[in-house]
């Protein structure tokens, strides 16, 4: 018995994008959602009632961080993630692949000129920096040997080890861990990845289901595979043939691959089970996610930008240091309803930012993932109300100013 | 007609202490009051609900640092400080004196020892570092010339000057143009600087009385002298006959100093206005100050230990830095009512300020504003309940553990 049930309410012409509902442990998810990051068990400058209040239904915390600090058995200790950080709602951890990879082999080995995976917080502070990181990653057949990227203690993940972590952490949804190629890598390097991605999958299952959190904690399998056509296919095969209760779809993509990508993974997943797209990201990307068949996406962007000043806005990206917002009485976005528009002028945040004060970082967290939280229910009542294509035109040529 | 009304509800024994409310024209505070500090029209990390929902009544910002940035006039376009920070109940500024003197020529000149007096959050900070920085300040008789202690600009406050910033703030509360001195100045500097500080005073009231503010904000004089007996009781007589609305006792005291300090002023001072102990303070300090007859009182001592890790509790002072924190399951403070300590551990804040989190200074610095406020409050129900000598005793006992 799967923990997690999904029902699908209404699905789009082209028989990929759907509007669903996912029953947790902790409560239901409206499909499609945005999943805000808590990387470390917190959404960067925000209380768990301004992550809700802002339209939030999910969050999703990282196993690789919390491992390393405070420490999984300790965050049990407290009575597990949810209550450690007194977030009620449904809760995702993945599996710490991806940054165990980042920081190492994967990452260091022909360098990634651009990477549109949205979870590239760390990989652009200094410490991450290709150039001056000497490889800290070593895969052996069983796992991964990594070191603690501040630290520098060594520290070895197999599938098991992630899935123990995730246990101890008590997310809702948890993933298989899974390696994370770049795009760059080579053919023959994609297929040797890949297919110990999907031995990880099956021994991140078997031994998930051998355990009775299996009853409360939902176990999703991801899908890699680079941009190639037919090792994505194939991935997509045998992880959707797996007796999982959701899909993530993992990678780090060129910009232009992602929507080929995702369509072929969506198109031989199981239909009634939910796919997570994973570490995405902007607008048109999260337009083309929905359409594409994906029910959930998390990204940094939206709480990453604020901090340094980006500001979403039904016009477009703008940045609050420019100064001609210094004398602007206006709110954030005319149109948005999220607390910082109805409370604060951009004069007032602009100078918040200006004088570096803490509330600055607050006020446009807050109102970038209720834009995006609120981009995607506006995506879910045009799938509901048939006009799907009428309002991603809408939105996006207004956003880009096309 | 005073834009402010003071009722006096019980006295203590002494003559001195005493229970009331002000009435100003954005709500009531009821006496004695914490006044939370939020220098630059932000109390730091938190949303003005944060800070109303810890129990406080008014905000003090500063006159100084919002002068220079956002400016007082940009403010004023905002709709006032009120508006713009989104604080409806009553708020005070100061003068700008302290800065504009702690920054030059007064705190440069013999150097100060100690600074008990609370407002040292800018002096701690190394651009103010008392050996690094040129003297930026230049007093005559008209006024004082200073430079912006971050982009170097020079400016001039006269007292009309600081009237005018605050007119344009459009705090509830405002404060005459003072000079603050070091207590270890010489006398002859002291009493050179007293008659500065009435001179400045008897401006400040005739031009604050000629402008229509003056029907809304109310201006409060300032005590000052040093630790000097004499010139304590003296500048309580000059300034206790003016006809401001209240007044501000000041000065950077040695700890020692400061009870005498402010029942010299207090006694002389007339009864029926309020007083504000400017800067002030630990426990202790607020239960003297209650004692000897203060209303009200502002300090950053709160928020600023959190944002370095400090908590207080009614055991004293811990630092949730400390490694046996790491694992401590119990709230900051097990009998405190604030939103910190109703949903989270001191293991989890631990993790956040290992984690560099932002989240954890908000949390500390919720909860330090809400003890303090709440001890005042205290104070005030044991005024009124006849029982003000045991609820200091028990409260100071366990906090320092005589």
């Amino acid at each position: 018995m799967s923990p997690l049930k999904f029902e699908i309410h209404k699905e789009l012409e082209n028989g990929l994008g759907r509007v669903g509902t996912i029953h947790t442990s902790h409560g239901d998810i409206q499909t499609p959602a945005f999943v805000a990051v808590g990387t470390k068990g917190t959404v960067k400058s925000l209380t768990p009632e301004q992550v809700r209040d802002s339209g939030v239904q999910t969050i999703i915390a990282n196993t690789y961080h919390l491992y390393l600090e405070p420490g999984d058995e300790n965050i049990k200790k407290m009575g597990g993630l949810h209550k450690a950080m007194n977030w009620q709602g449904p809760l995702m951890t993945d599996s710490g692949g991806f940054q165990v990879f980042s920081l190492g082999a994967a990452y260091g080995k022909n360098g990634v000129s651009k990477i549109s995976h949205g979870k590239t917080e760390e990989l652009i502070l200094p410490e991450f920096n290709d150039a001056e990181v000497p490889k800290i990653a070593k895969i052996d057949p069983n796992g991964v040997m990594f070191r603690d990227h501040s630290k520098g203690d060594a520290h070895y993940f197999t599938p098991e080890k992630s899935i123990d972590i995730q246990h101890n952490l008590g997310a809702d949804i948890i993933f298989a861990f899974d390696e994370c190629t770049s795009p760059h890598e080579s053919l023959h390097y994609q297929k040797e990845a890949l297919e110990r991605t999907h031995r990880w999958a099956k021994r991140s299952l078997e031994y998930h289901k051998s355990k009775p959190n299996a009853e409360t904690q939902a176990l999703f399998g991801i899908v890699q595979g680079g941009r190639d056509e037919t090792l994505r296919k194939e991935s997509a095969e045998f992880i959707g043939a797996l007796d999982f209760d959701g899909f993530g779809i993992g990678g780090s993509f060129d910009k232009e691959d992602m929507d080929k990508a995702v369509q072929w993974c969506n198109e031989i997943l199981p239909k009634e089970k939910p796919r997570h797209l994973l570490g995405i990201g902007e607008p048109e990307d999260l337009f083309m996610a929905v359409e594409n068949g994906c029910d959930l996406f998390d990204c940094v962007a939206p709480t990453r930008i604020a901090r340094n000043g980006g500001v979403y806005t039904k016009e477009g990206k703008i940045n609050i240091l420019n100064q001609k917002f210094r004398e602007d009485q206006s709110p954030l976005d005319s149109e948005c309803g999220c607390y910082a528009c109805k409370n604060f002028s951009r004069s007032y945040i602009a100078h918040l930012f200006h004088a570096k004060e803490m509330l600055g970082s607050t006020l446009l967290s807050i109102h970038n993932i209720y834009f995006i939280a609120h981009m995607v229910d506006g995506m879910r009542e045009a799938i509901l109300n048939n006009n799907f294509d009428k309002y991603k035109k809408d939105f996006l040529s207004r956003y880009y100013n096309f």
